[in-house]
């Protein structure tokens, strides 16, 4: 087989380890020459590939690639472009094969969640179909951790530690105050569908009492007066409340908690978020003076305290794709496996993509306890490996030192453009 | 003089480095055995004084006074109690000498903001005035960074590293993916009265061009025009906008931004706040995807990332309160002095607390750019040294260690209660 090229994405929202993964293709890739040319990413995903605009990674040096290790973020820019179904949009991925073969592209990597593991394997097959076969391989990433066939996905691990120790941090300031301040504190994380990055803010607590007091997961349909029960009950018991609510936290008829009502001078809905909505529900219900606190990207950025387990599982996953395309491998994804012991082990298997694609791996109604407001033992045993271990970037000037690539394009070879 | 035992409570809101000025008053102090008796601390604060609630520092080990500097928040409690004018409530002041009288307490360290250095005043003059002198030696504490006489105020270093680091973080997200979604992103931080705290975020920025692109400072009134003008700008530039925004951001007239007319279904007032608002206002005025993030208490109790600077002098601080104390000093504060070379150096001196109290230290105009949306070279000057250094906690399964003291209470002597 003559040399082929390799194309990588990123897709969707970043996380502070998927330049780990863009790391583990490129420097595996550099490995085997014979096999894999150069290594072209896509400038902002997927849209990259599609307008013809290439990024030649072998214009970066060994160390700035090394340094996408502890760089958060999508090194070459991400986007949200779900391509649609063969039959809508036929002519997205011809265009994809199309700058593929111009650029002699016969390895296709593309590092997101369950939409771009469809994208991947319809690639796969439509150029089988096209008459220019491409070895599509998946590399997994996403910090809502729903991806089926894979105990975890790289960029969960590290919210899940950020948010489990600013759940701990903010907790013990509450707890100082309370006495004659603050006595509630919401703490809003990301999680839309499923409540696994609300979950792990329980790693916080230690011991009986400790933070947070409840949790709000998408699972568990809201019900107002339990919930201010439980607030009150909790201040009564313990001077303060530690509440981490789930964005995607929402009433039992589907209506998200954050949409309940608020609207500004211009009558706009949602301005505020779950947070303040919380807020002011316990401020007008119990009185209790709150302060509110909505992680946002921070959550997903926050590279400075990333899990090492989750940055290690990052790189061994770009590494194996590169592994897997070399061994003649496609459509597949790399995948974690959990080791049966009962100290925690991992190691890379494979997952079908046609078995991946558009499937949502759910938590478990087993790792929510029975009241719907903490986790359970069996939650605990299976996060708390994944938080494992504190990957520090370098500093500069009190600052992580961040790399930033060349980003030098690849000459355009086609005539033709196509508007994304 | 017969030894006296010393009395140390913790004043407003806490930081990410305040017991460990706790540490370095209860570690000095234990030093000087023939002067100082026992240290004990008010729980939650001064009022811990006033209802003779002390908790016995004898009774905690080496070790955990020791992991008090690793510790966020006040392990003692802290309050927001501001002791009126003598004229107005000197009960209250009469009550803190009696319970001190009977407690042999010699020594007032009170660790917190201008009001607290006001408190310490009145008690070292009125406990002269009734016969039983008490030297009163405040331990400089505010995120604020607003006391004047010294350098710096320790809390503010580590909340200043938090937010660059945060900033440059969630600006390499936003960079990631503003070609296909969100194009501003709004950082809200604390600061009601000064700048400081979103003048750290300044840092973030290495190069031009670099986030933050915007920063709204209290000191500037906010000009709606001129605002959304440099964020549509930055983003036809840039391909986005990262805005870090003080909460005490206002309008010429000194309204706040956050109350801008935010209300919801039940007719309350600034639900939101800031962050939700100013997006608010970029989404209708400008159309563009905006995400936003309000840090709140996981800025100054962020000991995971805390500045190793600050972890210093907030040491260095309590440590030399001590030393004064046993020196014969009354009435003043240790205090941090800047070096006078090019290369930073800092080093204890004293203030006396009659022109410490009441006194705030704004932020000078000099620091902020003519467009009054950035920082000066003036700035970095300043703040840089503040951030440098990373004191990390030690880690057990994936999240840090801190302490828990076991808080022992002394025995009440008085009959009498207080009600605070």
């Amino acid at each position: 087989m003559a040399r082929k090229n390799a194309f990588y994405a990123q897709s969707g929202g970043v996380t502070a380890v998927i330049n780990a993964s863009a790391c583990g293709v490129i420097e595996t890739a550099r490995e085997h020459r014979k096999q894999i040319g150069k290594v072209y990413a896509g400038r902002n995903g997927i849209i990259g590939a599609l307008r013809e605009e290439l990024i030649d990674t072998s214009k970066e040096s060994k160390s700035a690639i090394h340094g996408l290790l502890t760089t958060p973020a999508g090194a070459f820019g991400s986007c949200r472009h779900k391509l649609k179904s063969l039959t809508e949009n036929r002519a997205e991925y011809e265009r994809l094969i199309e700058v593929f073969k111009a650029h002699n592209i016969g390895y296709f990597f593309y590092n997101g969640g369950g939409d771009s593991a469809d994208t991947c394997l319809k690639v796969s097959q439509l150029s089988e179909s096209m008459g220019y076969p491409i070895q599509a391989i998946h590399v997994p990433k996403t910090i809502d951790n729903d991806l089926p066939l894979t105990d975890n996905c790289p960029g969960f691990g590290s919210v899940a530690k950020y948010i489990a120790i600013s759940t701990r941090e903010a907790a013990l300031d509450v707890a100082s105050m309370c006495e004659t301040s603050t006595k509630v504190f919401i703490l809003e994380v990301m999680g839309r569908h499923a409540g696994w990055i609300a979950a792990a803010a329980g790693l916080a607590a230690e011991q009986d009492g400790d933070a947070p007091h409840i949790i709000l997961f998408p699972e568990i349909a809201f019900n107002r007066d339990k919930f201010l029960a439980r607030v009150k009950r909790t201040v009564k018991k313990h001077g303060y409340c530690v509440i981490v609510a789930s964005e995607g936290a929402q009433y039992k008829d589907g209506t998200f908690l954050a949409d309940s009502g608020v609207v500004d001078a211009f009558g706009h809905k949602q301005l505020g978020g779950l947070a303040p909505s919380l807020a002011q529900m316990i401020k007008s219900e119990l009185g209790y003076k709150y302060h509110w606190a909505v992680a946002d990207y921070l959550q997903r950025s926050a590279r400075h305290i990333a899990s090492q387990t989750d940055l290690d599982q990052a790189y061994a996953l770009g590494k194996a794709a590169v592994e897997f395309a070399v061994a003649g491998k496609n459509a597949v994804m790399p995948a974690i496996v959990r080791g049966k012991g009962k100290r925690y082990s991992w190691s890379i298997g494979e997952a079908p993509l046609a078995e991946v694609a558009n499937r949502e791996k759910m938590m478990p109604r087993s790792f929510i306890t029975r009241d719907g407001f903490g986790i359970t033992e069996a939650a605990r045993t299976y996060l708390a490996p994944l938080i494992s271990g504190e990957a520090y970037p370098g500093y500069r000037n009190g600052l992580p030192v961040y790399t930033r690539l060349k980003l030098v394009p690849v000459e355009k070879k086609l005539r033709s453009t196509f508007k994304v």
